[in-house]
């Protein structure tokens, strides 16, 4: 319904300040990742997790957006994350994420991310979006 | 177990790129607060949700080590948010936290999130420690 | 909006195996209570985790019909489960929920659930139920 | 490190009430399936919430067991359910499990449910176990 071009100009716009990059959008999918170095690190070399979890939230709203089109007011309503293991501290962290439900008022969906080119996930979130309602 | 002052400065180092500033520290609780200027607001005057959950996770954080002392290897292992009202794009958030349960191996609290001055939430947060074993 | 016969009724009905009693209902509150006997408890002396998620979701429901009347329809969309510490085998399990959020389309609420007459809980629930579109 | 028998024979001791069937155990993997007929069912046709809760916990345990070995004192700390789509009434429950974790104090998976035969899920469960400290 969006293509990537749209949605990345059209979260350039909503979210200024951030670094996220989308890699790709499918139908009820996206990857999306984000850049590593010294804003997103923390002491010990780990990834801080507030970048995790707002990578994943553009991930979500990103195949939100492919898939209903540039719904500006859709709204997480719930976001879920588990830490898996430590991210690698000089390797980007690449968000893929799926829809796995898209209902009228609540779109849900999951992301792993991981560092780039690691097989084993860094973490896991589950997100549930709230849709306007139709008028 | 570990005072005000000590735990700021901990933070401090640990999370040097934080604007969180420790209000109180009592037995399993933590009040900290966010300034809520240009970088922490997205279009349509509202307070990115990122910036939310990463003060919940330091509420959180400084409520253990408020309780266990300097524990540097006490790790985020799950953060679930769910956003309740908008916040105001003029008062900065101010987190109330509350530790549920302190265990030997994973610590779990609950964090509410107001706008300051404001009654009803914005946000609710349930996190879950781990806690280093024991050597 | 509804009183507490009139809930008990409907539950009655709605959840004809449930053997949940209300115990009192306020403004966006409710306490709802299980007893504990042979089918609650698994070997070790411990009640089930099912029994208590299936508590918690029925003071959910019943705290939303007490706010918003009979609304059969509502479903819960998500409930989140973190437990605290070991329940007695030999007492009834107490929940106490309050809502946190009432918007137009989604409730929030949330649960603390206690062994009876024990001050510490044994269990924290959130949850998210969704109303149906106003036609 | 537990076959699909041994686990079989361990559930019926621990879950004595329980009527989940085993159907499968893989490296971090299991299926799980649960009958439904009147016990499982609310008015309007539907499968009851807490039984799906109920097989989901199942499912991580026995995942969990065939991995780990006969772990009896794993607990489960937290289980988080979106509820998908409407089960049917007339088809078994089935939960495909698959542990994204395993570390020595916690172990994390996730299990997507689904009414027999259908291949979309009804309902995604997250779970953390944690597992007794070694001595």
């Amino acid at each position: 319904m969006a293509t990537q071009q749209e949605i990345s100009a059209f979260l350039a716009k909503e979210f200024p300040q951030s670094k996220c990059v989308i890699e790709s959008i499918g139908d009820c999918t996206s990857v999306v990742s984000h850049a590593v170095g010294f804003d997103e690190l923390r002491p010990g070399g780990t990834v801080s997790g507030p970048v995790l979890m707002a990578l994943a939230d553009v991930a979500l709203y990103t195949a939100v957006l492919g898939k209903l089109g540039l719904v500006a007011l859709a709204v997480t309503s719930n976001l879920s994350i588990n830490f898996l293991r430590k991210p690698s501290a000089d390797k980007a962290i690449v968000a893929h994420c799926k829809l796995i439900k898209v209902g009228r008022t609540l779109v849900m969906g999951e992301v792993m991310l991981y560092s780039r080119g690691d097989e084993k996930p860094v973490a896991h979130v589950m997100g549930t979006y709230a849709l306007p309602a139709k008028t």
